[in-house]
């Protein structure tokens, strides 16, 4: 099996493996069976989704054995060449890693950022990671259930450490944090001005700050940096994790400090698996999840009413001019439709 | 009309006045037409829900007049004490105020943080100054739209400045600052575990931070908070108004400084309706509005429905047990719905 699907699986003819064959290869370690199986998490054909369904629950006793970490920060911050240093740190420490990607902005140049051949070279070749760029297209949501799904089929193949890559410019960190277990903020030294990527409230959400780039000139401006961010950080309140945020510097470039981040992770997790957190996070984000489907589901079902879509524009103008108010306008629309089309 | 309704309105039998004549008598600055009217907003009942959207609806041309500020902070730094001093300041210079509250935590109390009849002294018996307390019950998007409403109501009765104040501890602020014009931040000095009940972002949303109760022995602290405020409201990028938040301290006891944060607010006024901002944002809370509104309708339809709940409960089960994804349990639970009960 694992010689009739290459690494870029390309489907021609309807599959020829059972959901139980493909869980038996994810488990063996195969890659490409993973892929295939990410692939058919990603589709939006009908008869895709109904086998990943299938293959996912199948996944879903063997999963859970990884810890899940959300990386971001602005574009130029280095985030490839710290997840690649990062990586192969880790690989060292005999760790499997995979690293997934949450990029909306691919959804519009129908690219995507890990798609770059360039990008994190050693890591792509590095027998025990796992890379996968992010899905280009889908809605957010679409794209945080796909993910979301990838992460069981990871650590059914065995991974230890899940990697989730995002662009710090939006809806998408708020997205991974809901699917991680510590979230990482990576920062340029000389704060202020290169923040103005990120948006408001993502550094309140980071378990860690680090400071990339800490070699040559800029190891004394990433150390000044450092304690900005601590007395920024020392402002917030608590974390529900009682964990408090660490800061730190690195630079991937020289290997420097890596080991350090890493021992933030560890610490992290100690911390959290001891107080329950943990656990209770994690059984806090599934049911997050099922909601938070559900309600998009309930949604979805409205915006693709056509019908029911002309109704609602023409109401929003009334809306705008000030002719009705947008409560009642909402009434009229979800009124209507649930009498009229279903 | 305005002897049969006072202003702690109870309703013993239907109301024997037209929307029209309501609207008139709040144009006319009737407090007790407009509690009343207030009070058919904030109702469950089915037959005050249809009076009160026509109100509503009469009243929208005549709305959008006033400034709509959001106060927040923890309890404790002197929300209510500020509110009188400001408010008082404020009938000084002309104007009317109206004081509505969003108190989440009033649900559960079934009491209100305004219906304690010793806070706002003197500003409840201000003529020029209406205080409206909490609703008691609800969701927070129920309290959301009646308070969104009752500002409608307010306008079209003449107030100059809505204040909307909420407590400091949870989803309350997101919702205040989705429906004013400026959100105001109020803190206390010797910043850091003061900090604790104020919702990790909250300080993101800010125009402006005010410490309180800077007087006394207090003032050198709050003159030192306030930069150390500035410090860490640097590090946040900018906001799409292109306001630059302002740092600022006051005491409402000795009314110190009191003047500058009506300035604050009204250089803001000024910088954003020159910049298109204050129309654009209103424009956009309306739409936002109306987008909820509708997504909480469908939503609550599924949410409503004793099968579906029963159903969700089992399958929820499931899903901590880790026996099915969490997406696939929403898909099951989506489609049998639909499928079924429409």
């Amino acid at each position: 099996m694992s010689k009739s699907i290459n690494h870029n699986f390309k489907r021609k003819s309807k599959p020829t493996y059972s959901p139980d064959e493909f869980v038996s290869e994810i488990r063996g370690g195969d890659i490409s069976a993973l892929s295939a199986a990410i692939t058919f998490v990603e589709s939006s054909k009908p008869e895709d989704h109904i086998l990943a369904n299938e293959i996912i629950d199948k996944c879903l006793p063997f999963s859970g054995n990884s810890i899940r970490i959300g990386i971001t920060g602005v574009p130029g911050v280095g985030k490839s060449t710290f997840i690649e240093s990062f990586g192969n740190f880790l690989t060292q420490q005999g760790k499997k890693v995979a690293v997934l990607a949450i990029d909306p902005s691919s959804q519009k140049s129908g690219g995507s950022i890990l798609g770059d051949k360039t990008r994190m070279e050693t890591l792509v070749q590095n027998e025990n990671v796992f890379v996968r760029p992010s899905p280009s297209r889908g809605s957010l949501g679409g794209v945080a259930k796909a993910t979301r799904e990838s992460i069981v089929l990871c650590e059914t193949a065995g991974y230890d450490v899940i990697i989730i890559e995002t662009v710090g410019v939006g809806q998408s960190e708020i997205t991974v944090r809901g699917m991680v277990d510590f979230f990482l903020l990576l920062m340029l030294s000389g704060a202020g001005d290169e923040l103005q990527g990120i948006k408001r409230g993502i550094m309140e959400m980071a378990d860690a700050v680090v400071i990339t780039k800490a070699d040559g000139d800029n190891l004394p401006l990433a150390k000044k940096a450092m304690s900005e961010y601590k007395n920024a950080l020392h402002l917030f309140p608590a974390m529900d994790s009682q964990w408090i945020p660490k800061v730190s510097h690195c630079s991937a470039l020289n290997n420097y400090n890596i080991d350090e981040v890493w021992n933030i992770i560890s610490s992290y997790q100690n911390t959290t698996v001891n107080n329950g957190f943990y656990t209770e996070n994690r059984k806090l984000q599934s049911q997050f999840w099922m909601n938070e489907r559900i309600n998009e589901l309930l949604v979805s079902s409205f915006y693709n009413d056509a019908e029911a879509q002309k109704e609602k524009a023409k109401l929003e103008k009334d809306v705008l001019s000030g002719k009705i108010s947008p409560f009642k306008a909402a009434e009229e629309l979800v009124q209507k439709y649930l009498g009229e089309d279903e």
